[in-house]
């Protein structure tokens, strides 16, 4: 029996894609009831399966695998075009031909998260018990759940050790599971504005999105795919104010100001009068267009939960106790969803734990979305820290 | 004919009462047609009210009078019992026997602003032409008609100058205004925690607020009143989301954590897990009780079109070009919604306009709140800027 497949998936022409089950452009890997996911919930998940893409080769002695997790509202499609927006991958900024993170010389691995809804098993999904889409019979999964999926794929691929692990954001409380949960298999780390634990005030912003999904009567409790509807709204809410806590004041200044849209004078109205309005109304509608409200209540309950202390007994350096593995921790200065003021609480945690950790406080005014932008000095250091990690590894004389 | 009516209302015994229309416990001035209201938006608001409380007794030359102005969710019960939630009067902590604004030194208004929902004039209120509640029929207004409102009710009760007008937030927004519209008018200010023109990230969390009370299908496009039901899961969640800016990180840290709610671990569902998630839906749930999601709708709205450099044909310091008010800025280190920056280029506009200044910034970690919270060394402030101006208005020796 067949317990793992990997397929290649592709736009069936004429016919609509479930991009949940079947996402286009996308490999799956298929774990069957011989290998079964072990939940922190205290459940097993089998069947489940994990969508992701993978860019270069993967060298002779399998030295040279990077994987890079997404954010909460990312996938798989790090570097090549989205199959339902168009757009470029997310990270193109980073990974290409003559990038730091360039698939000539990495094997380059990005997974669509567990609780994700662009192929990897979540909400969105089928569940192959019933037929029906899971809905919230889902079971509420973790960033530790997400990295022992995405541990499994890599066995699946045969890779002992990750020459790197690479993430941003919820992509970074990743990176930093992986380091805590399986030291042995990552030799170097890059944790970009993130944190070890999720904060009281990001909670709350998390909080008030589920709450307005849930507010929203075409969530249906959950059951909209089974129901009818979509509760559009309610995500496009909870996406405008996730929105500006990846910006930053100064950004927005510079980028809208107090601008009127179309007009010099204000209309007296509800309408969008402000750019900064059209911009945020924006965002919200096309993300629906490429996001499962389920999915979004799945993931940032995942980073709610997220604490790396708490699971090391309370005190953070024992989370990394031993490690071997080289880390770079980064922060931007206008991060205030991350501030640099968590990173540092990783650095000191990781000295604690006489880990091998550099550190970078980057300034600019971007804010949390920085990680995602044209950043100079984040691609060089990013470039350095991976030259030296190559040279510690020996990678470069290896084929 | 009177054109002019001050009523004092009180629960009708054995019925409902609008508070809309008759606030209970509430003074209510009522303009009549040969008193319009000159809006911005270029329309007359005629009849219009406006409800208020006072404290303390006007002296014979009616010099010793204050206005308070509430901030966007506050109403005219600033020192006493709320009648709708039983709670103490909002700045109770400020005003009082033996507090910084003694009630036995002065006379003490405070307005429900326009557009509110207390029985000042607003969306909420009845239309006199149709007998049916205004909802989006009622023109916007502006922090600008408020304070013109306020004014003509200054008038009203027959005082030429207000010896000092106060607040903080919108409350402090309105300060500001009366010192640019009426500086002949006002013999001190003290504008704090707010600024002289709202900021791109503010209107963008107002705008999230708006589309939340929106996308609530019980909002009917704002006729909820006429057609029955009430978006409170909308206003709800919009209030869930300003909440978080009134606090800060730091508070919300020390006052919750990541502390779990009646439990040791997480449950792994949608629950409230943990305490600040508790928190933020009581916030939610309770404001809804007391307040009318099209009021929210205008509130926020004038607080986005507040901008007095662009009154002032952009140049700042022009709204207060000849000033004789002498001003007290106050602000609060932790304070990111209204941060000491914006403070700081009121005073540096004050200055430029060679007005009477004094500026300080607050230690604390309560953020934007702190105003109206046990600050005492806020409390020492407005002493002694109040007690500096009796004397230069020459008020301790008259009766």
């Amino acid at each position: 029996m067949v317990d793992i497949q990997t397929q290649h998936t592709q736009a069936a022409r004429g016919e609509a894609v479930r991009d949940a089950d079947r996402p286009r452009d996308s490999l799956i890997a298929t774990f069957g009831p011989d290998k079964p996911l072990k939940l922190d919930a205290g459940v097993l998940l089998s069947p489940f399966q994990i969508a992701y893409t993978t860019y270069g080769a993967l060298n002779a002695d399998k030295s040279n695998a990077v994987m890079v997790c997404h954010a909460l509202t990312g996938d798989q499609y790090v570097a090549q075009v989205h199959p339902v927006t168009g757009k470029n991958g997310w990270w193109e900024t980073l990974i290409g031909p003559g990038k730091p993170l360039d698939p000539a010389r990495y094997f380059i691995i990005c997974t669509n998260v567990l609780g994700g809804c662009m192929g990897s098993s979540g909400p969105a999904s089928t569940n192959p018990a019933t037929g029906q889409p899971w809905g919230l019979e889902f079971p509420v999964v973790t960033v530790r759940d997400m990295v022992r999926a995405q541990a499994m794929l890599v066995d699946h691929l045969g890779i002992e050790t990750l020459f790197a692990v690479v993430g941003g954001s919820m992509g970074g409380m990743q990176v930093l599971q992986w380091a805590a949960s399986y030291p042995e298999r990552v030799f170097a780390a890059m944790p970009i504005a993130c944190a070890t634990r999720h904060s009281a005030q990001n909670i709350a912003f998390h909080e008030v999105g589920r709450q307005a999904i849930m507010a929203d009567p075409e969530w249906h409790g959950g059951r909209y795919h089974l129901e009818g509807g979509n509760p559009r709204r309610g995500l496009g809410v909870a996406r405008m104010g996730a929105h500006i806590t990846y910006l930053s004041d100064a950004a927005l200044h510079r980028k809208f100001g107090r601008r009127f849209q179309d007009r010099e004078n204000p209309t007296f109205s509800f309408d969008a009068d402000f750019e900064v309005e059209s911009y945020l109304r924006h965002q919200g509608s096309t993300f629906v267009e490429r996001f499962d409200a389920n999915s979004y209540l799945y993931l940032t309950r995942a980073m709610d939960y997220f604490d790396l202390a708490a699971d090391a007994g309370g005190t953070l350096a024992n989370a990394f106790k031993g490690t071997q593995t080289r880390f770079c921790v980064i922060s931007f200065t206008s991060d205030w969803l991350f501030p640099t003021s968590e990173s540092r609480a990783t650095v000191h945690a990781l000295n604690a734990a006489s880990a091998r950790v550099s550190f970078a406080e980057i300034v600019t005014d971007k804010g949390h979305d920085a990680f995602l932008l044209d950043e100079p000095e984040m691609f060089g250091i990013v470039r350095g820290f991976l030259e030296g990690a190559r040279k510690a590894r020996g990678l470069d004389g290896r084929k």
